[in-house]
């Protein structure tokens, strides 16, 4: 049975235990967040031991230059990663001339909450420092749903003798790096900073971009709640931007430091207005005060929840986890900026780059469907569209022409950033995942206007990717799909990936359809879209043939549609024959002896049940779930909510209950020993799925 | 009909043209060597035109830690690169306070010599610089056969007015650095330098290793043939460690830099006595005089020629090139350092980090068993033999366990180099090649203590390496090698490639044979051999079930053997469809494409036909040639020559020419504009193989 590292609780996520060498990970759950920016959760003052300090702003990115072994021709030359900006949390401590770091200090009592409902975090810690000295801190803060560029820190010192210096410096600290940098380069160069008494602004370049960002906080002091003046002196750290100011407390007395700050950058705001915005959004929060400031935020998030909230009963750790998938989804992405996406990690960690996958269509849009105002699930596909001409480009760039699109496996802007063969030129069942979005969007709103206007443009530019992709086999007598990678990225350069012909024929069969069912609505637009697209009835009876005569792999004998071409030559073992030491085996096996085992890493042909189970009787879903979930290792966070959803298809509740659980606890429970590079945000999508379709 | 840029000649290659942006292809051409050091063909004074300065040690190398863009796990920590080392041949000279470059000269005639009979090179240049003054310059070098530390130079420099002050700086240029550095970081650090009159020593430590090199030179002066007494001076160039000496010449009088130099290193010589080395060797040198070490290195390469020349009558084209490959084999390995082997490019360039490839085995082992002592080959074998603990290890790498061995992609002390998981992980077919090589070695020399002490233990283990790499199909019936490339590298990840499976059953049966050749000649042998290895009847009766039940994939329609699986699946468009400003595919197609064509890069089922060639019949080796040299593009420098072989054995006698001139005259003619990287020295012995055996 598996230890929940975090105390189970219908709404919040608390961490009773200090161990000073594992707050990396609880880093990554007590992140903040608010759609625009968002941070880890690092502690404020300074701490020794492991931790990765970040602070994101979405959309924000630097191109760093492409690293690989050996160059294949069709690489892209840059993989976009959002950047790691200056730390305006940073408050530095002296007690007594000592510096205040929980690493060196002894921990009598530890207390952190994330509460979800009203979206704040709280940590209390009584400590003694290396002089036997008793503090009590206190620090309590969120990111403002409100004010889209702040966040907001009410930090208190407690001491509990006379006479205590306590120096403070809250500062900006630009001592920061991304730690996935392909060439330890930094990302982003100071312009200027400015730190003036309660006030430290810095003004940083994102290199080789036209990017400036404003990282800025404002402070104010209250000793034992009453506001007091202070006097300032620059801090002597070259990278703390900050200015320090000295306190003498007594036994009982509590220091306040009412922080705010974040960041205006220029996707957003005009350059020459970022001191202007500063200056007014941080005299505004400070005035507001922190309560009324965190009211606000509460009330922000309780509308959040009236739309999206899921209520499990007499099952707190569902209840819990379903809460933490919800509440993290929603502070990495709302919907209210249409440049903006959703990061395979949101703002909990640098890997991935922080940009655009699959996960977005596959996983995420039905999630933004079900709980937000449709405006943002069509936000995201209108992205897709604006990207149309760039996923043109990127199948010619790998020798398809004739207007076949190819988006990205990776891209913030359209420009594929992977750059692994066998995912970036393979992996192109990508391409279904839109026109599945586009679909479950059409089949929600029936939005026709975006159908006729945007929509289609991408399924018919979609259509003519598999047309020009498929080859016919005089062999088979079939059209066939050559070297590709499906879901499952533990089988590479593989013929005939079922979940990814059978993907291709549906793209075709439903482009078809829509263009029809245009035409049954609206003559004249469908004229107009006909010819705008250059459209005849040759490639359309082109797209047929292939409909009627794409190679389906199948077994009669075991009845099941077969993941590839040779999969059942494998030595299949199912995969709890693996010796437990062995798991995950993406850590634990050469590349070739996961390619060559029969294992699985997410839903491949379970996939295809997923998106398309209609098409096919329980019958066949059953037999194909028996099959292949005993090869499925569910080392990707995108397997276990669509193992969980057909399980409940096929009324086996039981292990349905367990794969959301799986799913949906992941990251609390850190499943793969890997949340300290930051949590599985866009298979959170998944989990939500798992509850409201399973 | 191809230019030759090099005049035809039966023993020289002879450059006539001057152009000052192209010497970086003669560089490569113009390489001199002698087994042990070699060089390119770089000009010893200034040139400020492209040039890739190099000089090489043939066991000298940086471990160059991995560069992947996604680490897969067993991936090796570095790859093993030979080491550009100082240039020992460096000679700056002005003429009236102007630097002698001929990039910046108008040169009125030039001549560049290469002979291969006699193994100098001599260039004569005769130039007017940017003052209208005429000189003349003529450059004769070589590389002792016999002093193998040692090259040789002697620089003539003629003036025709009076009064020319002409400053020389004989030197050893330190600012040399590896092109092909993962991480742009220098190989090697100086520990001191030394110059004093007319020596110049440069003492290097290869950084992370134990490897120490001493590079340097002496030098003597001649007026008009006589020896003269110079004053020197100290080079101001931090870089150039020499002396500096002024003449004043008068019209006609010719200036001789009669220069011996080279390197010492700690794989042959104690560090402590480099210097006493040094002393003597260039002391002795500079006695013995240039004629004199002139004449001995040409009775060195008369002995080569004596066993190794090749005359093609009537046929200069070709007579040329078959002597330009002799020779470069000769320069790049002559097997007298049993530590030593083959590198692709020999010391002509970096590409490829100059270490051991399967290319040894299965092309220059025939070349080196046809014209040197046998004990040359035993050397490569033993090579191997004593790197067969690695090979295991590598073996264990990867999951296989049992004794098997996976001998390396690329190495250079048994530890693999490469880092693509679809050539490292799964160009298996390697291990055949060592096997094929054992089998020649034993059917030419008839060495039986080889076979029975080494030989047969690195036969079992690669025996084993199959049994464990394959694996039952029970669809098929059959057993099966997975996810595999094979030597057309266009071809990543596939199952049942026809020659790695061939390849595997021949190890497995050749194996069986000489265990019991051994059996029928020495019984105790045989029995010592089995208990040592731990052989039973069930590990053997295990391997013949292998042999009788491998998969060969066959089509009876085509009567080919399929080069594997799904081959036949592709779009079957031969190669002369592409067009042609498309050619290369490697350098114009996106690895994408590449992969679902059906172009071949190098033979591959041929290949199979090569090396069993008495196991098919004439009309078996004709249809599957007739079927796979449409398909072949030859983008690998080791295709045209096994297809040169193979159109001789089906009597295609113009086709047969026509591949051998492809093969020997790859890059005399520089079939595929990359010669300037450096020659296939490797695949020359694939030439030699396709005149003598074909």
């Amino acid at each position: 049975m598996l230890k929940h590292k975090y105390v189970l609780d219908p709404w919040s996520i608390i961490e009773n235990q200090y161990d000073s060498s594992n707050m990396i990970d609880s880093e990554s759950i007590f992140s903040l967040g608010n759609g625009k920016i968002g941070q880890r959760g690092n502690f404020e003052e300074d701490f020794s031991n492991n931790q990765t300090i970040g602070n994101y702003i979405s959309g924000i990115y630097y191109r760093d230059k492409t690293k690989v072994g050996w160059w294949k021709k069709g690489y892209p030359e840059y993989f976009a990663k959002m950047v790691n900006c200056p730390n305006w949390n940073k408050i530095r401590i002296s007690i007594n001339n000592t510096l205040l770091d929980l690493n060196k200090c002894e921990v009598l009592s530890y207390n952190r909450e994330l509460n979800m409902k009203e979206g704040w975090c709280e940590r209390k810690v009584l400590l003694k420092n290396d002089k036997s000295e008793k503090i009590e801190i206190q620090s309590k803060k969120f990111i403002s749903i409100k004010r889209e560029n702040l966040g907001v820190i009410n930090y208190k010192i407690k001491v509990f003798e006379n006479n205590v210096k306590v120096e403070v410096l809250p500062c900006i600290d630009v001592n920061i790096r991304n730690n996935d940098s392909n060439w330890n380069e930094p990302f982003l160069e100071t312009i200027e900073s400015l730190s003036k008494n309660n006030l430290g602004i810095v003004k940083s370049n994102i290199i080789n971009s036209n990017f400036e960002i404003s990282t800025f906080f404002k402070t104010e002091y209250l000793i034992n709640n009453k506001k007091i003046n202070s006097s300032y002196s620059q801090s002597e750290s070259k990278h703390l931007i900050g200015c320090k100011s000295k306190f003498l407390l007594n036994t009982d007395d509590e220091l306040t430091i009412f922080k705010v700050g974040g960041y205006v950058n220029s996707n957003d705001s005009n350059k020459n207005e970022f001191n202007n915005i500063i200056e007014k959004e941080s005299e505004n929060a400070l005035k507001t005060g922190f309560n009324e400031l965190c009211k606000e935020n509460i009330d922000e998030w309780s509308k959040v929840w009236e739309h999206s909230d899921v209520i499990i009963e007499g099952d707190i750790k569902s209840q819990q986890a379903i809460r933490f998938n919800i509440f993290h989804l929603n502070q990495t992405f709302n919907g209210n900026d249409p440049k903006l996406n959703i990061g395979p990690k949101g703002f909990t960690g640098e890997k991935y780059g922080g940009v655009t996958y699959w996960d977005t269509e596959a996983f995420c849009v039905p999630f933004y469907l079900g709980t937000k105002h449709s405006s943002v699930a069509k936000n995201l596909l209108n992205q897709r569209y604006n990207q149309l001409d760039n996923a043109i480009k990127n199948a010619k760039n790998i020798g398809l022409n004739h207007g076949a699109a190819l988006y990205p496996m990776v891209t913030v802007n359209g420009e594929e950033c992977h750059n692994e063969w066998e995912i970036t030129f393979e992996e192109i069942h990508r391409n279904a995942a839109i026109a599945q979005a586009i679909k479950k969007y059409i089949n929600f709103t029936n939005d026709h206007n975006f159908l006729d206007d945007e929509g289609i443009k991408i399924l018919i530019a979609i259509s003519r990717f598999w047309k020009e992709r498929v080859n016919y086999s005089k062999v088979l007598n079939k059209y066939v799909i050559l070297g590709v990678t499906g879901p499952n990225e533990y089988e590479n350069n593989v013929d005939n990936n079922w979940y990814t012909n059978y993907s291709a024929k549906w793209c075709l069969d439903y482009t078809i359809n829509q263009l029809s069912e245009i035409g049954n609505r609206n003559v004249k637009k469908h004229e107009s879209i006909i010819k705008e697209n250059n459209l005849n009835n040759k490639e359309i009876s082109n797209w047929k043939k292939i409909i009627k005569n794409i190679h389906l792999p199948y077994s009669k004998d075991l009845n099941i549609f077969i993941q590839n071409d040779g999969f059942l030559n494998k030595d299949l073992q199912p995969a709890n024959k693996i010796p437990h030491n062995q798991r995950p085996i993406n850590q634990n096996w050469s590349w070739d002896r996961i390619l060559r085992s029969p294992y699985i890493k997410q839903a491949d042909v379970l996939q295809g049940f997923y998106f398309f189970e209609d098409h096919f009787t329980k019958k066949e879903l059953q037999s194909n779930f028996d099959f292949y979930e005993q090869f499925t290792v569910h080392e990707s966070s995108l397997s276990a909510c669509v193992h969980s959803v057909l399980a409940s298809s096929i009324n086996d509740i039981e292990k349905a209950y367990e794969y959301f659980v799986r799913a949906s606890r992941l990251d609390l429970d850190d499943y793969n020993k890997e949340i300290k590079q930051g949590l599985h945000i866009t298979s959170m999508g998944g989990s939500w799925m798992s509850i409201v379709e399973g």
